[in-house]
């Protein structure tokens, strides 16, 4: 980067705040993909004026912007493949600016991490319920970008469902705001809906209104034990046909339960497939009575065993299968390529008979778990690292894996992302036209393409 | 129009499904805003490839298409302003295509009727909550089109929290799909966000995937007074943040209320302030627990009275009060200019006090009722049809209450869309960036400016 860009960039935001040193550069050059691609220095805005300025220049003078949460995600939205600044909001830009509790709603900075937002929430009796694996870490911003979703998706939907209004910087450093802090408004296009999900490459978050609820005071967690996995799927449509409603229902297929004994001598997944149920309510005695409405449907559809906690020491203990699944898994190799495919849950049974088949032709152990509720899956197709073919042959395995999930009318991505990870698989989802269209809409936003391109295949 | 465009479509239709006569021109020339513009044609395509050939042949000689639901809309998003060919799905793309029963998922064409829906879906023991007013006449593409809305919105969302996938035709006769029979999905860009509120400007629907909700068991209505509209208005911010979930919950204001009186004689109108509320659950003990609960809060807050209705008779004759308010207050004038402003809910009372100012400025009635739970005010200022001064101070009036929408940090279409009739205010509520952005985005679907064009100020 030439030197007079690094010195309007200091002058901008003062030495400390525009880091151009090979620690900055390394220390934000990977995320959860564990690719490593190096950006010319990163930057840390301390207000959206700063996000104004900054664009502005780079936008003159074409300069690549990658805007970074965490750097949590698993598709490598945060990574600058191609050099350029990265736009850091951890250090500055993290603050939880109001919790209204007239209109339940929450402001924030686009680097407040997801569960700091929980916690301040609840203090207030209220509940943010988007909830990803990396809660603990991740960063709201991040959450829009990819439409994050989470285990209690299937009650509460996914980082979308929650997002009333946003400020944003576009390319050009003008500053628009999109939506309002109502339930209704349909003044204008739905530049709320574009934003979202749209992995940092059409304008940068300066400030996120989302949507609370009222924390639900009771919940009960369950596990349920089946011997077949159709089965366990059948019961789990059928009961949310009936109206009961929990907040996440979660699978664990065979492989899963074995690596989860062998690893961490779990003695009560006693069966071939396992399904972690939570409910919740603010009537504890309805709790109760839907949960054991649950379990007797479930031991009436053919579940061997149906366990409710009765504390949260027991709650917790079961939750511990579903946390460490991930971790488990590496019995089977040392190299994990972990997707995150999703079909509607009707066609589960069929996407995990055919992720059987794939595993029996490659020979490699492909275990799932995940979101059953939701259709999410986890896949993990398991490899040695230092196996170049069984690296490449793994690869063309999710590849069959993601034309089985479009085949089944469902998608390359339920929560990850596409970023660099899927963009390749795009044209098995997108058709032209679709591909086509998306560029326009990235054009319209982004016309000299200097906000994270060479993203999502667009 | 030319002759020979006129042949093209009577040989691509049929002469039934071309229409080019003034009785069909008449009758598809107006909507609810009672304003008519001839088109030159009404075409009736059969299916998605009628709409593709219709749009190729429309895109080729830059002939304007106004897409058409049922025509119900507030707003003119139907209304062919500028002449061009309007396409109506009413005739022939109006079935039901699918309700799968176990990702609880209806596939519909865009001219179904909302409450055909709910019929259909209702045998099923399933529920499609979004309710505008105009349920037994509107249709779902254009609920699509203007994210309509409706009494349920408070406690189940507006259309776009139940739109999960669309086929779509873009203006150049491409077919996109967006979105996918799944709870996640977040491969590409959101464009089944893009698209829900575009008011038929970016592409003509074709096909339209919708979430259904098991249908709740039981419900109950009840009728609450006050005589300060700040006290109910309190007491509904603060029943709603205590996790009290209604289903429904409306207000009608002084003015409503004498209106309904005089015109019904509805004699248990005897407070200044009437909130009609409608809870659901599927364990009637509960839902009886969390309406009593209601009405001990409600009184507590300084309700005079809080009916809670004993059977179907009683709760209908609650809900008359409500859907005879439109016609009720006809008696303050010959002429309704009815808006839909929304606010955040806490700053209700705010909004209605600067009303109460402005009627006073202008010296006209302007009664006020509607959703009180989700901030969105159907105001109404009554004027005589005959005086043409009264209407231009009307619409001076009305500048003023959208200008104090817009301060309160609302917005000026909860429900009803831009279109023509709020056009000219667009500026009022967006900067010019905003403004550019929406220009951008619409080019991006459609250069040649030919579909639903001149609308949304865009």
């Amino acid at each position: 980067m030439k030197q007079e860009f690094k010195q309007y960039f200091k002058e901008l935001l003062g030495n400390d705040n525009a880091c151009f040193d090979v620690l900055h550069q390394r220390v934000y050059s990977y995320d959860a993909t564990k690719k490593h691609y190096f950006p010319d220095g990163v930057l840390f805005p301390r207000n959206e004026n700063d996000i104004v300025q900054i664009l502005r220049f780079c936008n003159e003078n074409h300069i690549i912007v990658v805007p970074r949460g965490a750097g949590t995600g698993f598709s490598g939205g945060a990574l600058a493949v191609n050099g350029g600044i990265v736009l850091s909001f951890e250090k500055h830009m993290n603050k939880i600016l109001e919790i209204d509790l007239e209109n339940l709603v929450a402001v924030v900075e686009p680097g407040v991490i997801n569960f700091n937002l929980q916690e301040e929430a609840q203090k207030h009796g209220l509940f943010y319920p988007p909830d990803p694996a990396s809660m603990h870490f991740c960063s709201l911003g991040g959450n829009v970008s990819e439409n994050a979703g989470g285990m209690r998706a299937v009650k509460y939907g996914t980082t979308k469902d929650y997002v009333m209004a946003l400020r944003a910087v576009l390319p050009n450093g003008e500053v628009i705001r999109a939506g309002k802090r109502t339930i209704k408004d349909v003044a204008g296009y739905n530049l709320v809906g574009t934003l979202i999900a749209s992995e940092g490459t059409l304008a940068v978050l300066s400030e996120i209104t989302l949507k609370l609820l009222p924390l639900p005071k009771f919940n009960k967690t369950a596990i349920a034990l089946f011997d077949d996995i159709k089965q366990a799927i059948d019961s789990v449509c059928k009961a949310l046909s009936k109206g009961l409603n929990p907040v996440c229902i979660e699978f664990l297929d065979l492989l899963t339960i074995e690596a989860l004994k062998q690893k961490f001598k779990l003695s009560y997944l006693t069966a071939n497939t396992a399904l972690i149920i939570e409910m919740d309510d603010n009537e504890e005695e309805n709790l109760l009575k839907n949960i054991n409405y649950m379990r007797d449907f479930f031991l009436q559809m053919g579940a061997k065993d149906f366990k409710i906690a009765n504390n949260e020491k027991e709650a917790s203990d079961i939750w511990f299968a579903r946390r460490n699944c991930s971790q488990a898994v590496t019995i089977y190799g040392s190299l994990k390529l972990n997707e995150d495919i999703t079909v509607p849950r009707s066609k589960l049974a069929e996407l995990l008979e055919g992720i059987r088949k794939i595993s029996l032709k490659y020979n490699f152990k492909i275990p799932c778990f995940g979101h059953i509720g939701d259709g999410n899956v986890h896949v993990n197709v398991m490899l040695e690292k230092n196996d170049s073919y069984q690296i490449e042959q793994g690869y063309k395995a999710i590849e069959e894996i993601f034309k089985l999930a479009i085949e089944l009318d469902g998608t390359l991505s339920g929560e990850h992302g596409i970023g660099i990870s899927k963009a390749a698989f795009m044209q098995l989802a997108f058709s032209e036209a679709e591909m086509n269209l998306m560029r326009n809409i990235k054009k319209a936003f982004d016309p000299n393409n200097i906000l994270n391109p060479f993203k999502m295949g667009i």
